[in-house]
């Protein structure tokens, strides 16, 4: 199977004319995009670094970009230094479908009410045991995440949501947004929402929103460096 | 070769059990997008029309979707019966290409300084003679025609042209683009351009823009309807 890492990797080996193995600092399943993934890797090769974006851009296909780099200490890793991660979700609201945001947003025909969605969101907010949004648990167990901001902003018949968390579980972005969606339209009231938690129950909470909707959008890391680079919804 | 009018008139035969052929609004070559295209076409076919928009979605491709439809005067035709087509087209400034702009915007590496470009914009403004900016002529040979807006826009590191007019010649749009942009990078002076339409030769223009930036984005129609939808850059 192709994926993200391995087409980096292989161009950067080609180039660097050794093995080399990168660390990402999120997940992005098939389907999700990154606008602001980060990664990580070690090299020995000499290498003109200021040609570096040039020439692996040129290496890549049009469907995978590097937008930056820079040289860190050798204890950096882009996936254990990271202390925030932002994802965008991309909701298209109306009847008909888009040809253009096919692959970019959910398509939900349904009219969102976004005052219960905003309603269900504020019950997320925090430090909570995000268990009953969890797919495929941890290695550990842990599944206490501390969600910083979520916002669901409605533009004509898009719908936006950005969540920022110190971390996130197995398509807790998709979980989230799926069971919001219920809440925009009818289907579940938000006051619900913190007995979905309590329940610590992959079943209590609602539908996985499709993985081709999410854009991991940013991360920011100790220092203050933050990747952040808007989808623009 | 499978193209937009193709997969649509194949869908439409298909719902109402007899040939259709339908009549675009706008031009759009190998590429180029439309968020607001209008076809036309004429049925005896007795059909829930109420159910148009669903049922034609379902029989479509994801990269092809119908918005709306309405019933009219057979004097109509989406093409002849336009008064004003609007392409919006989108480029992307910056030295990394985007992975999912990829294939919606010009990439352009070089900064683009809009001040200069503006100024070549004013001189295309109004009735013109556009033969320089023309691929194939048209039949007849009339490549006068009256450009109402163009508008050049910088958000962050995208760039959108929106061009309004009468009607437009085979690649025209991205012609302009072309030149503009050679205005942007201070490759060619905006001060030459009445020269350039007045050569009525388009080797005196610039380059031809890619197809991928481009987007059909409306189509107003003599009654006051416009199909505008835009396309969100």
């Amino acid at each position: 199977m192709r994926t993200v890492a391995g087409v980096l990797e292989a161009a950067l080996s080609s180039l660097f004319n050794e093995a080399v193995k990168i660390s990402g600092a999120g997940r992005t399943d098939t389907g999700v995009h990154a606008t602001g993934q980060v990664v990580s890797f070690s090299t020995r090769a000499r290498f003109p670094f200021e040609r570096l974006i040039v020439a692996l851009n040129s290496a890549l296909p049009g469907d995978l970009s590097v937008r930056d780099y820079a040289i860190v200490d050798s204890e950096f890793s882009a996936r254990f230094s990271a202390r925030e991660r932002t994802y965008v979700y991309a909701i298209l609201n109306r009847p008909a479908p888009s040809a253009i945001l096919a692959r970019y947003a959910y398509h939900v025909w349904s009219p969102l009410d976004v005052t219960p969605m905003l309603r269900g969101a504020d019950s997320l907010l925090g430090e909570r045991d995000f268990r009953s949004f969890c797919g495929t648990l941890p290695e550990g167990g842990i599944t206490v995440r501390t969600v910083r901001r979520l916002e669901i902003v409605q533009r004509g018949d898009l719908l936006r949501i950005d969540i920022a968390a110190d971390g996130f579980l197995h398509r807790m972005v998709r979980t989230i947004v799926g069971t919001l969606v219920e809440c925009g339209t009818g289907k579940r009231d938000p006051a619900t929402i913190p007995s979905v938690i309590e329940a610590r129950d992959r079943a209590s909470a609602g539908h996985t929103a499709p993985a081709h909707g999410l854009f991991l959008a940013g991360v920011r890391y100790v220092d203050g460096y933050d990747s952040f680079s808007d989808p623009r919804f």
